[in-house]
């Protein structure tokens, strides 16, 4: 078996230079999710197959991976964090309401694989459980808005519309309410297909022209409800930035109860980032209890595909050490211990090449495959002068830094 | 099904207060393991069962979550986080050497469950792949000591022994090569039983009086051979405490081939916090390429049993926010709205009370539940004068505070 097929296929190994940019993103999204009271729950990788089950339909069922263990119970692994979150918070009737967690873990789906598509990955979604006030759902707007803020993305645009505004056109333009449902997934398209496009396929569909004149005039005057008025409001105040009202938007219509938000960042071109809304009745839907709910999904692999690609950050992430103190020869490797000891005393985080006898090229080759910056250098006649070389990977140059001054001159650079 | 069996039974929920300290022991360790130049790497939950079967005997198959996929192929949930390392390190043969990692992530074993034991747990593992300096097992003596004392436990021992010494004893004692393993598994229980008994169960596995008291004097007079003695020198340049050469260890010997590492906490009654050693042949054994390799695994769910029962840090790890601003009535929202943007953008951690109607003493009541230690207060008269009441929850007292000042006076606190 080759090398490449040990790993299975749609499952990745991350290496440190992926764990780098993968952590920075995780510590920045945290970062606001505590800022705004939110803290993290975890939930196990296998739940029983019923908790599962039953609760996203037959398509995604049949991506699950579901198995019986070794007490002949039917487990999978989960499939999204929202369900093992209903589960969580059933299982533990005593939380402490509202309940505002975030959740950054892998999730198992056993997909096709495709660029970008793979069979584990990882989900981040923060809720708001318990919670009734259009004050939360501005507080998930905040946060969306806060994030992509943190995370450099800065010509994003979050949507907003509600469940009520949707089906308020719906009954001005007399469509018959069995017919909503398929209209409103017309309409979503709108952001990817020409007016007319959608005209036809809801012609098509059986609408009459003055239904779809109707609704399409009714769509340009639409204005958020009440409670989505308020909503947007307090989200100003909070100072989300980049929210516009649309009432196109439709996503996942018969999970969501009142606002729907979905954000688009048009450079780099990527399409939706996040997606939530409030969902009201998901909880008890899913075999959790009767609670009020609110929150969103941020696409943590595309965040990181894109970063990762284009090169998104200015600041460069470093997956390794600050820097590398080589080992001159086998006699001055004391001295090279000493030096390495006095800089991670002073919390300077440093790898110490302890191979014997390789050359000192090799060494360096090797700090700059693992971009770390600087190189520390110590023959006989620094060990004796006590001073090393500093190298500067980066551009080149070297200088001689007295040991005493190493540590504080490698801090300030 | 009531709520407690909706989760499977050794698998668990870490709530926020669980999080915060699991967190914390972890953010401990990174940075200990970043000082010494190791870096992050994480492999998937599920590998192919033909990468996991034959690697740890036929015991441990026994525990494995195996099942068949979608694409018919025999896979299995990782059992520990060596084998998954060896086969990532065959995966990319293009991986810069040394590869100084540590993992941190869960793995799975069909346990029967029991106090401290669980079916889903996390491992810690350091290791460095491809250096076969004692300079490397000296820096994995150095991790363990640094992280020991980062995480608060003072009275580790950290027992060092080898493989070399091990064997030489067995030859001065003359006993035979079959009986070595049977031998040094009976001298390894000389921590739990004494002297006494300890020779009793070797002369029942048919060691002469002579063959036992040679040993016994072997061991008490034995010394580190040379790698092992270099291996400490350099341990103690770097700063490493509490190292005991103890002959008595052997953890793991038909595994290990060099020095082996063990350490032991006294104060609390912990017993065996860590362990490891020098495996040049495992990678291979395993699947992986012919690498020497050097590391130590680092009980981290008995650490957080151990933090979270006895309480052992004196600094209180905070699972929530560090405020609660709370809501006087509907009237006031817009002012809490405004206090609690001011906090955030100032960087502290803010939770803001959305509920409308909730009598202020509930909301303090929620803010001592979660454990928030300040909560600020803001009625009409505080609005008035561009102030608020903020209240310390930990010792009961309150104090006016102006807007402007709140953020620098909580971040003072």
């Amino acid at each position: 078996m080759s090398s490449n097929q040990l790993t299975l296929k749609g499952f990745r190994d991350f290496f440190p230079e992926d764990m780098a940019i993968r952590r920075e993103v995780e510590r920045r999204l945290v970062t606001v999710f505590k800022k705004y009271g939110f803290s993290e729950l975890t939930t196990p990788a296998l739940e029983r197959a019923e908790v599962l089950l039953g609760k996203y339909g037959p398509e995604a069922e049949k991506l699950m991976y579901l198995f019986t263990d070794h007490g002949d119970r039917k487990v999978g692994l989960k499939y999204d964090l929202t369900v093992p979150l209903a589960r969580a918070v059933a299982s533990n009737p005593d939380i402490t309401l509202p309940f505002k967690r975030y959740q950054i873990q892998p999730v198992w789906r056993a997909e096709n694989t495709q660029k970008g598509r793979y069979r584990e990955f990882y989900q981040c979604d923060f809720d708001i459980i318990g919670s009734s006030s259009p004050m939360s759902d501005a507080e998930i707007l905040a946060v969306i808005s806060d994030s992509l803020t943190v995370l450099e993305f800065m010509s994003f645009t979050i949507k907003v519309n509600s469940r009520t505004v949707l089906f308020s056109v719906m009954e001005s333009a007399s469509i018959d309410k069995s017919a909503w449902l398929s209209t409103i997934q017309s309409i979503d398209k709108l952001d990817k297909k020409s007016e007319d496009e959608v005209k036809q396929e809801l012609s098509e569909k059986g609408l009459s022209g003055d239904q779809i004149s109707t609704l399409f005039n009714e769509l340009k005057n639409a204005q958020p409800d009440a409670y989505l008025a308020e909503t947007l409001s307090y989200a100003k105040k909070f100072g989300a930035v980049n929210i516009v009202f649309d009432p196109t938007i439709s996503r996942g219509l018969d999970y969501y109860t009142g606002p729907i938000f979905e954000t688009v960042v048009s450079e780099p071109k990527i399409g939706s980032l996040t997606g939530g809304g409030r969902y009201d009745n998901l909880l008890k839907t899913i075999g959790g209890p009767d609670l009020p709910a609110v929150g969103s999904t941020i696409g943590m692999e595309r965040i990181i595909d894109v970063i990762t690609e284009l090169g998104l950050w200015k600041e460069k992430i470093q997956p390794g050490a600050d820097v590398l103190v080589t080992l001159f020869n086998e006699e001055l490797s004391e001295e090279s211990v000493r030096v390495a000891t006095i800089l991670r005393k002073n919390n300077i985080n440093t790898e110490l090449w302890s191979e014997r006898n390789v050359k000192l090229d090799k060494q360096l080759k090797y700090a700059d495959k693992k971009a770390i910056p600087f190189v520390v250098i110590i023959g006989p006649e620094e060990m004796e002068n006590n001073n090393v070389v500093l190298k500067n990977l980066s551009d080149q140059t070297q200088q001689k830094v007295s040991v005493e001054e190493l540590a504080s001159f490698l801090k300030n650079k």
